[in-house]
């Protein structure tokens, strides 16, 4: 399959079309971006346009359906990276697979077009390794699932390489975060796994069950963060006197807190109690009918929020 | 001044009614509750009915404005405390205020009446500690603005009591969250100080700026967190295997990601960085503009769930 594509609208290679790469594919398309898939499995390309009829529209700020840019499924990843402006890589989250990915890519695509890795977990210095032109290669890792959310943690080595994703990320609808530092996991996931553990430590001490935990972010301080972040959450925690107030008024008892945290000892019979507390608060919906809820409710409140935005 | 109240509507004593007292007795009442208020600062009885006249009409699932409680303010809490039903006590978080406040409402208020302090960071052992009838006394800890968000989170010793209260907090519309146990900080902020440690921690090594990590919240997870809390998250996380697969193949990559969190050096010049940081972030916003923002996109995030909730 081929397709012809205006000048002016970028090219992205889409390397791997499953749950992450697919989605990426629609947020790109949505917004006339030409995308150019390959992926080795059987099915792939059915999945692919699958996703897409069910997903296109959904993806915040999506042009008119007539400006849609193009979707190629291609057979050889040869052959599907020849004219792209960005590669984006989502392969399985294994160090080697990555490493022999990459370089692979980088033999293969002209040498400006830029080589973006989802990875969640891995570290850009690792996997760029076995690659002739580092600096083109670079860390974007969107957060699940990726046409609707807008963030895209990005790092690289060549700040200019950088900023011209950065740049194309935006026009695509998404906020991109460049990172000073190479980081395990990056920002956001940091963030969520620091939470996440001490979600753990409570339901081990018996404080309450994962379903009221869970309670205490999504009907507490969850509804918040969908807003504004921790900073500034605390900025407004200060009363008039914001941030400043609470550093130094309120901030010292947070600090004593932290010694009070905990880190859950993670025995067989603990992750069975998790996976057992977790399936009984589904209230028996499948992962799919929750997921499709949880979607639709995202594209509302990105509406919302778009709405409400400041001019600044 | 004084009040008639029906006798089927409970009727809720506010023990200081700053920024805390003022919303709690614009939720009760907007939901029908009798609520009478007692506060010791010269301006209070003004500023509540300030409060009351600007915010009643923004509190979720509030009644018809002919259906809203009476609001009375009484210059003796002797006199404050008759007939109520529920005392909520919104005094400074200092544990001897806090003690000796609550063993004087205990000699005061008939044996039948539930008292509840509003306490974020004590622990009800100690501010009960003087007062005759301790099982009574319970920690109802609200989310902040507690006239818009949902959880309230419930302890006390006496099961029937704290049923009792969590019975009364659902009818105005609160989703009550019970403690097993006795925890320094309650759930709800052990886990938002859990994820401000990392994010202090990452600000500090320079990862980003404060800024960026905010939008790493409030573009990504955050907007998740809005809808649900990190177990039902994960059980999406794992795909059509939900949580099963996410503890078990997902689940040892973020157990070693714990190892790599961090704590902050809290020194004062790292202060006055947060401190600077938060403020640029503001782009000269007021608090209050941004507050009446982020309550003006609350009350649509709500009244959007409340929408969409599943029928159990």
């Amino acid at each position: 399959m081929t397709t012809t594509t205006p000048d002016e609208s970028p090219v992205i290679g889409i390397v791997g079309a499953g749950l992450i790469g697919a989605s990426w594919a629609a947020c790109f398309a949505a917004h006339g971006f030409s995308v150019r898939a390959w992926d080795p499995a059987d099915d792939a390309e059915e999945r692919l346009y699958k996703f897409l009829s069910h997903s296109m529209d959904t993806v915040p700020g999506a042009l008119p359906i007539d400006q849609h840019g193009t979707v190629s499924f291609h057979q050889r990843m040869t052959e599907m990276v020849a004219g792209c402006d960005l590669i984006m890589e989502n392969a399985p989250e294994r160090e080697d697979v990555k490493i022999g990915l990459l370089a692979e890519l980088d033999d293969l695509c002209s040498t400006d077009t830029i080589i973006a890795s989802s990875t969640s977990s891995l570290l850009l210095s690792r996997i760029a390794s076995d690659c002739d032109n580092k600096e083109r290669v670079i860390i974007a890792h969107p957060f699940n699932p990726p046409h609707l959310l807008p963030l895209v943690e990005l790092f690289g080595t060549a700040p200019d390489i950088v900023a011209r994703a950065s740049t194309l990320f935006q026009s695509c609808g998404k906020r991109p975060v460049i990172l000073k530092k190479e980081l395990i996991g990056h920002i956001a996931n940091r963030l969520t796994s620091a939470l996440f553990r001490e979600a753990l430590y409570m339901l081990e001490q018996g404080v309450a069950s994962a379903e009221d935990i869970d309670a205490c972010i999504s009907e507490g301080p969850g509804l918040r963060w969908a807003l504004m972040g921790p900073f500034m959450s605390y900025h407004l925690g200060g009363g008039e006197g914001g941030i400043d107030h609470y550093m130094k008024h309120l901030g010292p008892s947070q600090v004593k807190r932290w010694a009070d945290h905990g880190t859950p000892e993670m025995t067989d019979d603990f992750v069975e109690q998790i996976i057992s507390e977790v399936k009984a608060a589904t209230h028996g919906d499948s992962v799919a009918d929750i997921s499709e809820r949880r979607d639709q409710m995202l594209q509302a409140l990105l509406g919302m929020k778009a709405s409400a935005k400041p001019s600044h």
